[in-house]
């Protein structure tokens, strides 16, 4: 039987902490839709987290949180600026254009997934026509899809042409776990001029849940009734905030969600450190992506590890909280046999 | 501090046999997007239960899973047929037409619920205009918003006549539980032509999750990348599907999921036993719809319980497994407070 | 062959001051997509006509001009106000949720076509929840569907509390020009606070085009993006502009427009002058109703002309810019022989 | 002032035959939506020009028309194959996305506007994955955006393999005109497996209308009220029509359509002999496209004629019906002027 470990951070289970969470949540009644204590708590954390006054919702898709907050952003009849390998411009069967009528993708290019400045500006400077999708918002990733975390520098000099032309910013933060824990400050969200955030609750460790952080007062307005048009809003929404009872902790800090993601980033280095093929991307957060051919592949998941070719044909390694040093040295062995 | 004990089946939390359920199914790693170990199992239980080969999926929200089953029986130029106070008419915030682009809703008259015979057959007698949407699905709702359950006669007499039209059926059974607790025959579904149900984990005791069982072979193809187009596909697809190993029994049993509706069921007919108000439905399931002026409604919410006024004027009274004999007879006694 | 002559105002052909307009803008280039000086030229005939300053588009279809206006005045998750006979909540095949993804559409009473203030009053006072689209916009239709023309005052009162909500106005004019020469001073519709203007040619007699007047000036950014992107925007659009120079007078006049909408409604006058059956809503434009039970209708039909049964029961003749006295006695001639 | 003659192929006006249809057409009284007898004898008209039994709709819009078409050919979370540089791609404000909810577009490569076969093999053979949406049709542009013509040999070897698949076939036939005047056989359309043929009457010399040919008997079902939902059929559809009376000939003959598109092809041949600048692509419909560095794009602005850069960086000279050789012989001195 195949080993998925690190063929995603989506493979592994729930942290303890967030099992603990579901169970203490799930005592007595509470209001349905995301009107309930637990709810109005996971939202407290994350506004200290954030150190942000901010409405906040929870999603069990990170698919639809990204293709709902992108709604707030860009009419159908205009188009949001991501990097060309962006979960929403890949991975995501299109949602943005279902939830978003049609909204279109502006893909821009950028080594190891981060948007190249010069890029977005050309992109801003570009004339408007009424036969193309003007850009009205600037979609980022952090940690990006190839393990490398911006700098805060880098996201300034991003955000700010964006700001100036009065277009929005959306932070599609899947992985916003592991780049904090590589060092990116949470409290320079709200204050770089970001709108929404999706922070990441699933690939952090915890049972689907995505916090959706509204960060322009602009877009509270009929949020709920916007959620539930878009089957959003989901019935008993203590089970989606309950989790981030678990994940942070209660004084602002970022408690298991980001330790657990720091112990991700280390398996990721200390598989980096074992490595015998040559890796394509900075290792700064919790995947690791290298050259290999295909028949070396053929052998590794003969050898009963499954991972996956990804969009820049490097081969990608995904580490997890659940990942353990013995995980990492025995896919290590695997990966030197079939090296040799 | 208000009790919302009776304000709704979706205040209790989830019953013991769930909590185990997701705890269970939290060890070891998984595949994502819902081809991993539990959903295969969860499905398997629900296609034993109904006795029927079909394509079951799991989503966390019912309006979701309603919205999205319709996009499959009527294009946006068509219409769906509905009670007017079904569910998808007046308590989803429109979201059939979001997910079906503006598809249309046809409400049809019927007490206590249940859709009139004649009133569908001259619906679907109605000459086809362009400047009208025509119907192409019916979708029905057991057990109903008033807390009665229709007889297989009277689904097959609103079934027959759609299915001789080619047009398509969907079964919403948020309530389902409570319809089987009541009588309803789960294995009828299939066997009438139903074609998709979305089976209620939600209000029957689990946290969220609502089966989506899709009977036409037809619904099968591409049936994922539908669902992720539309922000319905979790990553970690286990936790939906889990709950459905605590709710059913191993063996195509209803399991807890059908005898903690007996339960709900039997505290609503406690309930309707200790009633100083007139009932205005029958009792069938878990609700009790009673006559009550404004004032004494007023009075009641001064006792410290939280009920609504619902969609034809009654006030109702939902009853769920987590309801005990205790809290019925505590209420009981308000109401006979505040009824003299 | 059965004479459509009354069964609708759209069955008429174009009055030849269009024709002419439309032989004299075929001269020569013209820059595409609405740029050209055809459409710049009708754009100044219509803002001096209103007497306001605007952006001014055309569409080749009503229901497509309706429904585009709507978009820019309710987000899908919310709903317009509208007469519950209104045409774009009976007629037009559910376009507003087509092009609003679903927007609401809620119906208030009124008698003859004219919304109720009170009933409107209510709508708005009702208190916002999640799972209701809430209203974010009121559309209005003068001429009305039944022949009648509204008050001046009559809007004001029903637009006031719209816009103190901070919410939308749109006015349907498919028969604007029947309002206006019935009296409706078209200075008013800028002053009164309406947002978008749908300004009816297709009916007055032109060749298929809209004017679509967007009062309020937020809407200008990206209006022609926006209307290409809802297929709205046509290459040549000077053969949808061109009418309009036809229709109107050069000095802010309405020329031909309301002049032969006069004749119309005259005719409408002369023809209830002759009507042998019981008229149900005051005639003020071009159309009369009336009661007429079904086997009278079938000889009316047997005698040649073919007239529609309308939504309220009653039985609608429509006249139009080509309607002559003689038609009307003729048809006089033939109802007095079937009442008989 | 600048002269756009050879800006676009939209900036003439309509051939005098169109104009003197449009008045024929004007008269008597004509049911509505396209029920008329002028959109009977249109259809008439093209189905025996393409000798094939169709159903036949008019649209003022070709992006609407092409969007209008792919949503019978793909639902909103499948995807359109098409060349990379196709109108629809690129030209349309992704229209399709918006009557598409969110259909996908994949870009495929290929010499002078034309697809490369291999291209459409391999996306064909793509292993589908529920993150990406799957192709279900292919869009086929001719004459291409580029001025050249698919030989029937081309348009079979991309055709065959995507029927094969069961995937449907839309033929953007903005500049069919062109084509067929260049040799292609039109009766090959029906043949060849095309499912939607839109058919350009605007760029081939008329008023705004494309002719919708849905040859896939499967998609007659509720087609106007699918239209009618879409925004598109228009009340009086006989003006829609109309023009095709003078577009084609009577005895299934392709009439002036392919007459004036033939000169239209000649004038752009006399055109290349005369160009000093190297031609990027063979000169095969009314296009010609010629490599020029921006400073002589400027003086030849500069001399009054206002032409476009294209996508692939050509700049772009485009002849009409209306195109004359004297315009052509001053084209050419001033082009030649700026050259030296």
């Amino acid at each position: 039987m195949a080993r998925y470990d690190f063929a995603s951070d989506n493979v592994a289970g729930a942290m303890p902490e967030v099992m603990e969470a579901l169970v203490a949540a799930n005592a007595g009644t509470a209001s349905g839709y995301g009107t309930d204590h637990v709810s109005r708590a996971a939202g407290d954390r994350i506004r200290a987290l954030l150190d942000a006054d901010a409405e906040v919702r929870f999603t069990a898709s990170g698919t639809a949180a990204n293709a709902f907050a992108l709604t707030l952003l860009a009419q159908p009849h205009e188009a949001v600026l991501a990097h060309e390998h962006a979960h929403i411009c890949t991975d995501e069967t299109g949602a943005p254009g279902f939830f978003g009528q049609g909204v279109g993708l502006i893909g821009l290019p950028g080594a190891s997934g981060k948007i190249e400045v010069a890029a977005l500006e050309a992109a801003l400077a570009r004339p408007e026509v009424s036969y193309n999708q003007p850009a009205n918002a600037l979609s980022l990733t952090t940690a990006t899809e190839y393990g490398t975390v911006y700098s805060e520098q880098h996201l300034r000099a991003l955000v700010a042409p964006v700001k100036a032309k009065g277009y929005g910013v959306h932070l599609d933060g899947a992985r916003l776990a592991n780049a904090a824990a590589a060092g990116f400050d949470l409290k320079s969200v709200a204050k770089m001029g970001v709108d929404i955030l999706v922070m990441g609750g699933t690939k952090a460790g915890s049972t689907p849940t995505e916090a959706v952080v509204f960060l322009n007062p602009a877009h509270a307005r009929r949020l709920d009734a916007r959620l539930k048009h878009a089957g959003q809003l989901v019935s008993k929404g203590r089970f989606l905030a309950a989790p981030w009872l678990g994940l942070l902790g209660e004084d602002g800090g970022a408690g298991p969600w980001a330790a657990r993601a720091a112990h991700a980033n280390a398996m990721a280095q200390k598989l980096a450190g074992l490595m015998p093929f040559p890796i394509k991307h900075p290792v700064e957060a919790n995947g690791v992506f290298v050259e290999m051919d295909e028949p070396t592949l053929e052998r590794l998941r003969g050898e009963g590890w499954f991972v996956y070719r990804f969009l820049d044909g490097t081969v990608r390694f995904m580490c997890s909280w659940a990942t353990t040093s013995e995980m990492v040295e025995e896919l290590g062995a695997a990966l030197k046999r079939v090296a040799s």
